[in-house]
């Protein structure tokens, strides 16, 4: 946790802010702060900077004299769309697209994608929001990426695909494409990667109809949530 | 999985190969292939190619003609110089560093480096090159990384990382650096990236004494897998 978050609802009167749940648990076990140091704190959805302690007993911890005047870090003008991962990839691919400031997932069924994986838990939008917070705390950021599910295929990618790319740089993995991801195409990107097993033909088909490029994303085979990184990495 | 990497041992009589372990349970209960098909193997240390499965029950796989005629994919010219992570990060680094086909890794201590982690059973060289081996399965590759273990912060970076640095780029991560971390630098690059808290004032300047310059790695702070995979993804 490199970034307290906080929301309305932590403040109190006079201004202070008040947390007794998993943020207090964490400053108390893992920061050890002194009274009367600073901490790093951020507004979800707002601007970033440091609060006072004040009190840190056994079940709060109180800050004063908050200051929020940092914009968060620039966001990564990136729609993710994934062909929808396993669940136990899901919770480390929600803390990865925030922490790295990716703007937009998409979660997109796919032929190869089992369909018990839309009865996962870590789809419930409670949960999603969780790991999508570890990851700002992670990376010190206040913005929530937004996550879109679409359960179905032909249908997002006829209708709504299309508007998505429209003045953006569209991109679809398929290992038989020639052509290589671009590197630090730094514009407005749109970048589909399959399910485990990849995208049939018929969807890459599909995809490069409403826009996107094939591309090839080198011959080692990375996990999704490996692939995220290096990708969101060599395009920005 | 996949590749199934094959070592000299497992070569029975007219070049079949018999397996009986954890691959055989991977492509029984993962892959199911059916006999007369192929599967992708690899030599570890070697070339890659197929076998076709003549066999497959319920305690062994038997591959005949096998064929290696393919070579790895090409390796990172990178030396990842890192302050030892925890123990529970270490197991994914050894994997993501096969993975991405990182020539070399050395662990190295730092004042921010807890004593307790030197003592973990991850950094035993059997369960070292466990994980490498998974890392290599997944990204499909055949050759190990060089992983090297530097208990003696100043003796290495005085005595040896002069002669490692000598010709490469080398490249400390310090978020005081005004220097951003290049792109595309695709040459023999040396990288030190320093444990959770980075790397002290201290161990910046006896790096760049040793050749390296100060790079910062951008405002988000990554986890060190994360960083690991990004900084790859960047500088090749």
């Amino acid at each position: 946790m490199n970034l307290i978050l906080l929301e309305a609802a932590d403040f109190i009167e006079n201004g202070q802010v008040k947390l007794t749940d998993r943020r207090f648990q964490h400053v108390k076990t893992h920061i050890k702060p002194e009274i009367g140091s600073t901490l790093k704190v951020g507004l979800l959805g707002g601007k970033m900077g440091q609060g006072k302690i004040i009190e840190l007993s056994s079940n709060r911890l109180l800050l004063d004299q908050i200051v929020l005047d940092t914009p968060p870090p620039p966001r990564l003008p990136l729609t993710l769309l994934l062909g929808l991962p396993r669940p136990k990839m899901l919770k480390r691919i929600f803390q990865h697209v925030a922490t790295l400031g990716i703007e937009r997932l998409i979660l997109l069924n796919s032929y190869r994608v089992e369909k018990s994986f839309w009865q996962s838990p870590w789809l419930e939008p409670e949960t999603i929001r969780e790991q999508l917070i570890l990851g700002l705390e992670q990376g010190r950021d206040t913005v929530l990426p937004e996550v879109i599910i679409e359960k179905r295929f032909k249908l997002f990618v006829e209708d709504r695909l299309p508007a998505i790319t429209c003045g953006k740089l569209g991109l679809v993995a398929d290992p038989r494409a020639s052509l290589s991801c671009p590197r630090h195409a730094a514009q407005s990107t749109v970048l589909a990667i399959g399910p485990e097993g990849g995208w049939i033909p018929y969807e890459v088909e599909k995809m490069q109809e409403a826009g996107l490029a094939s591309v090839n994303l080198g011959p080692r085979i990375l996990r999704v949530d490996t692939a995220v990184t290096a990708l969101a990495a060599r395009l920005f």
